[in-house]
């Protein structure tokens, strides 16, 4: 197993969970003025939304840590497995979250699965970047130690933020959605987020 | 992040949006008489046949577009995001599309909707293109400034005919359909659309 | 747009077009005898099977046809996208035809609806190596005359054997699934396929 | 057909099936309680860890095999896609795995259908292995005879650990759920599965 191969299956699960997050926008059903019905999907758009962004920035987060990794070994691999496992999970807490919303109860519990996900994600990429990095493992020898050090530390804003967001969610719901927006427009933004980092 | 990497992904978003379009069409519920459900499904069928076109007539610019497109920044990235946003949004708006006339009520505001998301789709593709080529900054230095200007208007044709489609599918939906198959058509058509400026 | 970039899209269409068969296959409802009613979805995993195997053929016939052909063209690209437009419908003819199946009703209109619709693929299949092949417009130069006519005849195969299935399937819709079934191990077979012609 | 195509081809596969796992997860209809909720959807988490656990050792272990495999033939494809068949059908069974922990009744024969569709890709990869290895029809003629016969020895262990479980699913299909699991992280483990054979 390559890198270039891990890659590309890692790719493949990207691009099949961001484009599966429509099949949770339902179709309204018939008896209704359909104009209006499509205003009150709002929830499953703003869902749609924010997990595109999410998947989005994730996907060049890992493009941009498998720049450097130049190596897999059996660990990567296992890491990588457990962190698309959740990646590709996320269609059903984005579709919870609009749920929610539509309903108009129940936000906080939604934001918060929502946001712990993303949590525990954002600890899987911490893991594999120490794991990679760890007396330069896995990862190419000629990166600046200074670099891996930037890196170990722009890896570990993701959790935290996203832990902050799970709190924040069990009070004021509405403002862990906005944090969601925000952090991956962070993420996506040129000239701030990971790609940056030449 | 280069741009094959950034097309293949494009791709599978494509790939898999295109092949999605045919879960919104329902198998006839039980009870009913298969024959005659199966013709009645006819709205479901246009639907397919029109965004299978629309996806497939958007893939091929992509690509016409990345022909000249040499490196890729933070922003072109971001921008292609969002496109893909719209891109893989489509399963929606066509199933809303087929259920408004299978109902036979409310198809001005279903073709306005599937109308709209073509137009910002369109609007997408032209702020890729005039963010690449402003000042050479993204694409080929060998493409005469000639082509440029001639992509950059030719691009300018879909968002606009589809804010005309808009309009027309409030008043005619009927007409905005055979807008949307005859406009597919001419991007597909050989020798017509953007694939034949070599 | 070269064959390489043609040939991965239609892989990818092919690819996901045959794992959303599955989709499908509905999980019995609550309240049912979890056994018997595995033991009741029969039709589904027969048509699952016939249309895995369909795809899968028609997949590797693909791969041969592309084989030859060195040159895409615009008019090639639009046959080609008309073609797998039909191949990414096949999910729904499939659970037409399961459901019949499951029913005991209707199965002779769902069997020649999934039989015309393989018809229709089949004709796209010999219109493109016509056109491809027609005064070595878009094939190999290097191919023997004998071997362009020789798989001309071979294409012509597929399109009659499923119109003859469609006709049977109105009348002996069972015969007609066992045909799809035949006709495909037939493709798929080693040493008697399309393959098989080196 | 050569040996590339084939794993892209099949990868396509392994990446659509692991994310569509998620689909088979329902979001709480309305009207209930959805943190209630959500934790009483276990088997739905549990049964989505477990086939994606499954869909990824299996593709890691078909491309330790393919790494072996320097060409392709006929037979090999056909055996190749029967196995794609199998792959792709794994959603179904995960869906009344879930579903029959869900109900709490008929776990016994879920369990076994879900273990012996496994067991039955187990004797597929055998009969890959075997085919492509007899006599060095299809692999690296490089290859050591001693890591042939070990790596047959190696694929013989999945099928009848499966079959094992599927007896043991009849009577205990709790314990036969966590058989899936252990056997999995082991095949995922490294230094221990199948990969750790350089």
């Amino acid at each position: 197993m390559n890198t270039s191969r891990l890659e590309a299956f890692s790719d493949g699960v990207f691009a099949i969970a961001i484009t599966l997050l429509v099949l949770e926008i339902k179709v309204p059903p018939p008896d209704t003025v359909l104009g209006a019905e499509l205003l009150q999907l709002w929830p499953s758009y703003l869902a749609y939304v924010v997990s595109f962004l999410v998947i989005g920035a994730i996907w060049i987060n890992h493009h941009a840590m498998f720049h450097h990794i130049v190596r897999v070994d059996g660990t990567l691999l296992l890491l990588n497995v457990l962190h698309l496992m959740l990646i590709a999970f996320l269609p059903f807490p984005t579709a919870v979250l609009a749920e929610a919303f539509h309903r108009g109860t129940d936000e906080p519990i939604a934001a918060a699965f929502y946001s712990s996900i993303l949590t525990v994600i954002g600890i899987f990429v911490n893991a594999m970047w120490r794991y990679a990095a760890h007396e330069y493992r896995l990862i190419d020898p000629h990166l600046a130690a200074k670099k891996v050090r930037k890196l170990r530390r722009q890896f570990l804003f993701g959790p935290i933020a996203y832990a902050i967001a799970t709190v924040v969610a069990l009070v004021l719901p509405w403002l862990a959605v906005l944090l969601f927006i925000l952090l991956n427009l962070f993420y996506l933004w040129p000239r701030w987020g990971y790609r940056s980092t030449p």
